[in-house]
């Protein structure tokens, strides 16, 4: 095999590039201080032999967790020795990039306390779990209920006599099963249980539930835990202990109830506390927003060795002396930037929403719950919009690679298997759906009464007018107008959603109308987020943006982002009147023309990610392009090449060979 | 854990089905033998423990690959034994449902060594490949050439004075990577190499090489095999040796070339021989032809774990005192079934393909090769489509189950590992398309000319026709007759034929055209194959259909599969004015009604499949609906549940809780 050459296959297509790349990648990662701490967090996990993961395709399960337990002790053990801040201990563990216990630790079971437990339950809890003293995850999903939480099963039935609660799971579909982490890392979880009391039920509440020993680590007495099998994909989520849970009558003391809003006395009369019951949203919020976030990152990987790689691959034609290079395909542009404009857009709204995030906390403080229900359809809707189109994206990145997308040394079989169920957890993609259509409705109907709508419905305030625009489009240039195309979006969704209210007034029973139309509520709720997508990627690019060209390449992403989405849905724009088939015909020649303009600076778009070959995890990803000889060496590592006569030719192989076949014993 | 009740919870479902499902199995199957037959093997591979395949999530590569040995031994023992017939033979492989070398040996050397030997090779090679004394594999692709075959590297020089070929590896990227069966099981190989004479380069051809002693299975002199590596997935294509080769100077004797079409002399000349070289194609019609079947198989399959599976989960809402079956939510039915009706028509329109070989064929024996491009468009482009459309289903019907799916044991995850590839090989499924554009460009423009269009694209003979004709559907009973629906699909995909056919013409050099457009030219092949696919669906129900209900079943569902596409592709409806908003609005309600239609039936349905438990391989769709039980079985299968407390507590976890972890080594 050739001697690995130390050059850089892709320094003609950096040097194509029209824009200052260090000012973007600053606009990537959100800020010159984001920056820093994101590029010197990945390069000391990188460095660290520990945090190797280029062998997860062939450890088998016991290794694969093992191995995960292992780093997820070493990155705490680097966190303590170096001090580092909480946003720099995050970043460090994002770019160990392994699903692992502390995910759920850190991101679910301590918000929780946080955000659900009274002052006096936080000081208990969460100085030991900031210590890592206890461990612990969110125990809510049952075998039989996932999306509908207020069907769990699993029962806290209050005790005055000995002022406990005894957790118990009384089917055996009310067995928790799911959980990250529980299956063999936690030794404490939140659990969500019917609150029973007197015989009376009274929903759905979370406990603090011991379930190891401190000493021994073995489960409580009245405790079963097991790991709930192997999930999808080679590594991937497999490295994460999900587990199931079911209790035999245990027993927890009443403060072990989260009671921040819901409150048990000792006599056992359930209370109200004076908390407003809205500032559960909050956690709700948080997590989806930090979901959206996770969106652009694993898209943005995705993009970036499909990019990369479609530079260095060439297949078929010439252009001086060599094939053409896959990324000049006109078709391979179409599937490939449309993704690489979405990754930008995604980090915008993601952006976005985190400053949302922070509104909300602040008037909930306040006791201002007018934005609320807005913010709370928001985070759903992007939530879905983000994780339904990424998942997708990795796949057609994947498939732009050719066969070599298929090895799991491209990484992208490994990034769509541990990707995927963000579409799921956290809430279903469709019920998201669904309730951000019902907001909607509910808003369009309250329009005539008091009720203003806020933030990003208020375009619903121009309803007459745009209900009846029409589309300002001529020119080819008028489609790379923002304020244009931001008005087509709201024409389009306003128009849709109308449509669908009125629909749903011919139904005498609203509920049945809801079930009957719910395909169509699922399309308009969509749109709503399409448009909140694209109009905050305008919004971003009326901000300053430093940088030479810079801001050009992102006008041209945005522009691409829009114009394929009205490709993509031109069923919508046409029907509702708010384009006209010539206008359409124009955009798609104005998208072939920015993906020109594109062309040339792809792969520093790429490389303003910032992201190192470890965290990319894919040979044809690399920044050097050097896929062919690497590609050779990654595939010598398989046990399979340890022997050139396999495991088997002796019973197997031989036996059929020398038709042995009636005498073999297989 | 309850114990298990031998109950069949879908029975009630299945009582509901309004139609005679013995006689939709024997249409499913293709015939009343094809059913007996299928039947029969299924049976008989679910019965033989050596089969057993729940296990393959949890082995290791090389565990993995010898029990693929062992199946793949124990297969041909038994095929031996009974004395299977052919077709018999293929469906026990089939059934035993995992990728393995026979299949490249039966699939592939096989059928090339009949299709591109001469009598004599075919005589001399066969008889060895039937009775496997000889094991083949189909050596093309490269690491730098898969889809432009053409550019392969490998060399096969002729060599005058010892009357041998040489075959040569002479770079890195000429390396042969990916042939199945090639890394550790195949002996032999058809290798495509550039034929090389005097100096002088003629093009790819294939040899036949062998790679492997017969007396010790290691690699001959001059030639490195290996295997190329971890593919996507746990299980799936990992049972399968995809491997390397690379070849220093091998000499193998002139005859092993293969020369049914071309041929070298003692001499060493390039000739002709008396074969037209179409009868190559005739290789690939068929093995596409093959994939096409898959595709309704593994689309079947997905589907009827879903559907199953929807009908057991309960979520929200409530019917007579249980929650609601999740299969009753639109949104699960409007993604559901459209995926049941194109398994169907992906079946009927396989079904044709497979006559459509068998005419191709015999037409090419009597030199008749005007039906040929067509053929070859036709199986190109149905082989694009019906893969891409699979492989998107299995994926969403994994999303159709929630959380659950994410499990190995709901079998889709290694369902979709295992299938994604074909959008990959057999032709790349982009530049599939783009072949079905280039031959679509060609008719239209030969219209005036002597050349009439043949088969699937007779319609383009009414073309002035079809670019005006309005759409026929006033009410919404109109959307139910099957000719409406089959000329507006010609109508669109005549309309957008033309357009980009126009649009080509003003570039000056039609290649510049064919690469600036050719994101539009994808979408004019799918419209042509869409209707292809509606088209013979249509057909098939022209025929006598026997059964109670049975045609009605197939006519909602032939509906369904067009009115879905209809509503997906919308835009192009609507932009070439073949339908009005108003009639696709209605559209819309029919599909609604549809789907209230199918949904009694929608378990009968999938039960005409006649899967096996054993050949689903899914916990979520087993035949009776008995999931929750079975989820735990599996999971406690897990190698982590081997003990309570994981491995690596001690090193990892322990320090972590106690505090120790500066003093711990990692
Ligand atoms: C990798 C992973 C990690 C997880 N981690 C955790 C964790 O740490 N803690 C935890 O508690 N849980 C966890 N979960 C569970 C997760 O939250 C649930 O799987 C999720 O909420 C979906 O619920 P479900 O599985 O019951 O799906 P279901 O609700 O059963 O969905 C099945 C189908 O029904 C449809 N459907 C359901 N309701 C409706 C409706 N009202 N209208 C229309 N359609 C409907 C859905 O769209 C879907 O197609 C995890 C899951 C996964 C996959
Ligand atoms: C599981 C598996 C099994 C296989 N088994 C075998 C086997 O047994 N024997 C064998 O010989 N090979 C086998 N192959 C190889 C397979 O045939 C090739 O991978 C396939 O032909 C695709 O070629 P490629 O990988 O070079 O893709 P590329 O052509 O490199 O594709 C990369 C990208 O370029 C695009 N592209 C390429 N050309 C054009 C064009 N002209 N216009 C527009 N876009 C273009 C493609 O659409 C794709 O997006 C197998 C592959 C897999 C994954």
């Amino acid at each position: 095999m050739e001697a690995e050459a130390a050059v850089d296959y892709l320094v003609d297509e950096r040097s194509k590039a029209q824009f200052d790349i260090d000012a973007m990648k600053i606009i990537w990662a959100g800020g010159k201080h984001e920056f820093e701490v994101s590029d010197r967090m990945a390069r000391l996990v990188a460095s660290d032999p520990v945090f190797r993961k280029d062998n997860r395709a062939i450890l088998d399960r016991k290794e694969l967790f093992k191995n995960t337990l292992r780093k997820a002790a070493h990155a705490w053990k680097r966190i303590i020795e170096l001090r580092l801040s909480e946003q720099e201990a995050s970043k460090l563990r994002f770019f160990v990039d392994e699903p692992a216990y502390t995910d759920l630790h850190w991101g679910m079971f301590i918000p929780v306390i946080k955000g659900q437990g009274t002052e006096e339950q936080r000081k208990k809890w969460l100085p030991m779990a900031y210590r890592m003293q206890i461990i612990g995850c969110y125990a809510q999903t049952e075998l039989g209920h996932g999306s509908n939480v207020q069907g769990l099963e699993t029962t806290a039935t209050f005790d005055p006599e000995l002022d406990e609660f005894v957790i118990h799971s009384p089917t055996l579909t009310s067995s928790k099963w799911w959980p990250g982490g529980l299956g063999r890392a936690s030794t404490h979880a939140v659990v969500f249980a019917r609150l029973i009391t007197d015989g009376k039920d009274h929903g759905i509440n979370g406990f603090i539930v011991q379930l190891r020993s401190l000493d021994d680590h073995l489960p409580l007495p009245g405790i079963i835990i097991g790991d709930i099998g192997m999930k999808f994909g080679n590594g991937a989520y497999n490295t994460m202990d999900n587990g199931f849970l079911r209790f035999d009558h245990v027993r927890i003391p009443r403060d072990q109830m989260l009671m921040r809003v819901k409150q048990v006395t000792r006599e056992g009369k359930v209370v109200q506390s004076d908390v407003p019951w809205q500032l559960l949203y909050g956690t709700m919020v948080y997590v989806r927003q930090t979901i959206v976030a996770d969106a652009s990152c694993a898209l943005s990987r995705a993009v970036c060795i499909a990019t990369r790689y479609s530079a260095v691959r060439r297949q078929f034609g010439s252009q001086n002396g060599h094939e053409t290079q896959v990324i000049d395909y006109r078709t391979q542009q179409s599937r490939l930037f449309p993704l690489l404009a979405s990754a930008y857009a995604f980090r915008f709204v993601g952006e976005w929403l985190k400053w949302l995030y922070m509104d909300v906390t602040q008037r909930l403080q306040a006791r201002d719950f007018s934005t609320l229900p807005e913010a709370h359809a928001c985070t759903a809707g992007l939530k879905s919009l983000t994780t339904s189109v990424t998942a997708d994206a990795i796949e057609e990145c994947r498939k732009l690679c050719g066969g070599h997308g298929y090895l799991c040394s491209s990484g992208l079989p490994e990034l769509f298997a541990v990707y995927v169920p963000a579409c799921t957890y956290e809430g279903d993609n469709i019920v998201l759906l669904l309730q951000v259509a019902r907001f909607l409705m509910k808003t369009v109907s309250q329009l005539g009464s008091g009720e203003r709508p806020v933030g990003t419905t208020t375009y619903l305030l121009r309803l007459e007018h745009l209900l009846q625009c029409p589309c300002d489009v001529q020119g080819a240039e008028d489609w790379l107008k923002p304020d244009v195309v931001v008005q087509l979006f709201e024409a389009r969704s306003a128009r849709m959603t109308v449509a669908c209210a009125k629909s749903l007034s011919k139904f005498s029973k609203p509920e049945d109308g809801f079930m009957d139309l719910s395909a169509d509520l699922v399309s308009v709720a969509t749109a709503h987020c399409q448009l909140i997508v694209v109009s905050k990627f305008v919004e971003k690019l009326q901000q300053d943006i430093p940088g030479e060209g810079v801001k050009q390449q992102l006008e041209a992403l945005c522009s691409i982002y829009a114009l394929s989405l009205l490709k993509k849905h031109l069923g919508d724009f046409l029907s509702t009147s708010c384009i006209t088939s010539k206008q359409a015909s124009l955009a798609n020649d104005v998208l072939r023309s920015l993906y020109s303009q594109v062309r040339p600076n792809a792969i520093a778009l790429v490389d303003a990610f910032n992201y190192t070959d470890h965290f990319l995890g894919s040979v044809l990803g690399r920044y050097d392009g050097n896929v062919y000889p690497k590609l050779y060496e990654e595939a010598l590592k398989d046990p399979l090449n340890e022997s050139v006569v396999p495991d088997g030719y002796h019973e197997y192989l031989q036996p059929v060979l020398k038709q042995r076949l009636r005498t073999a014993r297989l």
